[in-house]
């Protein structure tokens, strides 16, 4: 059976996990927790990071921070996965549901401004696949209208956005929050795991306090005050340092990660593009204002009946492909509370998108197979 | 220098993490999870148990089960860590203090009947260093009122509570609802890490879907549905599985560790008892219907002036002892929301409570030298 993924080991995993413990600190906020904080800030030029336990909680922490109340409305793609809404719904936010571009499941840029009331607070763009969203119209929005931007980044890692006057920045690296996901789905993993990135210096010393289950711990290790005491809302969003140092092996490894995945990436493009055109199925459209992750690599059938035939010839063949979101719009928890129209291609992403296998252990021989199978599929 | 806590590896808990990413499953809910939640639940007669990433996650599990809303009141004890306030001040719950006992930093259970109005949706009571609150009192009241009680059972793994019929049952086995934490500093641990226990079996079914960020995925997994979807508020709860397999080690070391603990306590209690009374000083009160998990060694001394020279006496010879919880009614994020009166016991335990270092690896020398350097405390 060739799985859909399979999590990588780098090596180096178990032997930090044993530092850890023999350090006498496998709680949060310690020696590799710092390490892979500080390592991803400045490959990428993010503002201030904090590790978390998952993506979710990094969206949590920003609907905190950003002092998401009753009432007040975030934009968010339809197409995504339900913490994305989830993390503000949780502190009383209205979702209002965009529909995604029609070349990529990305939120479609042209249409956020018509979504915007006197409550809207905030626009959440997903960079979908680790591909970028028009980021200087997004960000050009907000300002407009005095709104925060959350990138949800989750698949986001080691992508680039290339902005107006050509300069390459790193997804994370520009809205005022950007959240990012280590689970093992991910180019980079901990199981489970994530990471806040803080660029508008703002929210720096309130987010290590809501970090820190409301406490003001971390300014009482600094010595700025003599007791740590309860100063705010907050959870324990902090991950183990048993996390942070599998984590650590895995972001010193991400160059050899890359590679191994964008020649993956690469094959699947090259070698499906004929029969692609010839059968009337998208492959992964990179924008030119995006750099390619090879998080994912995903195609868009003509229709439904379409997928299933390529996901069961699969299946048959032993080969596990996925579809991947369903319209949160359309979702049994939101639908009642939905008053927009329909979106389209949110709608034609849930029907036809399907995600091959790609994992930095899919050998050759798996690749070739699973390039062949897709090609003889019967129609 | 003797540290107040050191972690404690039991050996397996690598070759554990080894294995789950072998199996190809890191992510949370896998086989190290089941395997843990088994345990636990078959040794201690315990409802449905679901691993969480902090017995913080685990609170604001049953806060969001209970269904808090705003304005809803929920008795916790003032003496205590401030999550098991805040996470039901994160659903809108106004906090209602209550004293500790006399004799133990436990809630008095004699106080609470005058704060319930009819507002009151739940009592918390939290085991303080592993022993029992009086849970036949705390039940009765809950029965009487209808309200909903969440033991915050933290640091209360294989303690027990003795009924009012002789009968011995697990902390954690009582409440409609329970939390354990497996931070560094608790009997086994997980780095950080925590459960929720579901005693009352109408919650079983939702906290399933909380736990899996709102979604119906265990059902799907159990082709219960045939997709799975966004149909409540929820969170990424859960714990990787390197946290699970790590924690599965712990946990079947279990009787070991708490022989190897009581040992310890034992020591302390019988070589203190002494000096304690010539001294003023107050040694832990387990009462007759309570166990002793020898999650803590703590003393209450006469006055603060006498706990600071304690404290700074071990400090001098290289023992880190240290105070405890600031009482939560006093804290700057919740004093001017509080409008009860001055709750003694809990300030008494402020001022007063010193706790010793006690781990697995602590030994007979470093246990000699810190009851030896107490003693000879110069007063």
């Amino acid at each position: 059976m060739i799985p859909f993924n399979k999590p990588h080991l780098t090596g180096k995993e178990t032997h930090y996990i044993y530092d850890a413990v023999n350090s006498g600190k496998i709680s949060g906020n310690g020696k590799y927790t710092k390490l892979c904080q500080r390592l991803l800030k400045e490959k990428y030029d993010f503002g201030k990071c904090l590790l978390t336990t998952s993506c979710t909680d990094a969206l949590e922490m920003a609907a905190i921070l950003i002092d998401i109340k009753e009432g007040d409305e975030v934009i968010v793609p339809s197409y995504t996965f339900v913490s994305t809404a989830n993390a503000f719904v949780l502190r009383g936010a209205k979702i209002v549901f965009a529909d995604s571009r029609n070349d990529h499941p990305g939120i479609d840029e042209h249409s956020i401004e018509s979504l915007i009331t006197s409550k809207t607070k905030a626009i959440v763009p997903v960079h979908y696949a680790g591909v970028a969203c028009n980021m200087d119209k997004i960000m050009q929005i907000a300002q407009k209208h005095d709104l925060f931007v959350v990138e949800d980044a989750a698949q986001g890692i080691d992508s680039y956005y290339i902005n107006n006057h050509g300069k390459k920045q790193a997804l994370g690296s520009i809205g005022h929050l950007a959240t990012f996901s280590f689970h093992e789905t991910k180019n980079v993993i901990s199981g489970e795991g994530g990471m806040l990135v803080i660029n508008d210096s703002q929210f720096e010393k309130r987010a290590e306090i809501i970090w820190e289950k409301g406490t003001n711990r971390s300014a009482f290790f600094r010595n700025e005050v003599d007791k740590y005491q309860w100063v705010d809302i907050g959870s324990s969003f902090l991950p183990s340092e048993i996390i942070a140092a599998f984590l650590y092996a895995q972001v010193e490894n991400i160059t050899n990660i890359q590679q191994k995945r964008k020649s993956i990436w690469e094959r699947y493009y090259n070698q499906l593009i004929d029969w692609a055109a010839q059968n009337n199925v998208g492959l992964p459209h990179v924008p030119s204002y995006a750099t390619n992750n090879a998080h994912m690599f995903y195609m868009v059938c003509k229709d439904s009946s379409q997928r299933d035939k390529i996901i069961n010839h699969l299946s048959k063949n032993n080969i596990l492909a996925v579809f991947h979101y369903l319209s949160l719009y359309k979702s049994p928890f939101y639908e009642l509370d939905y008053s927009g129209g329909r979106l389209k291609e949110s709608d034609r992403f849930t029907e036809t998108l399907v995600r091959l296998p790609l994992y930095y252990d899919l050998t050759d021989d798996e690749l070739t197979k699973i390039i062949y199978t897709i090609i003889s599929t019967p129609f």
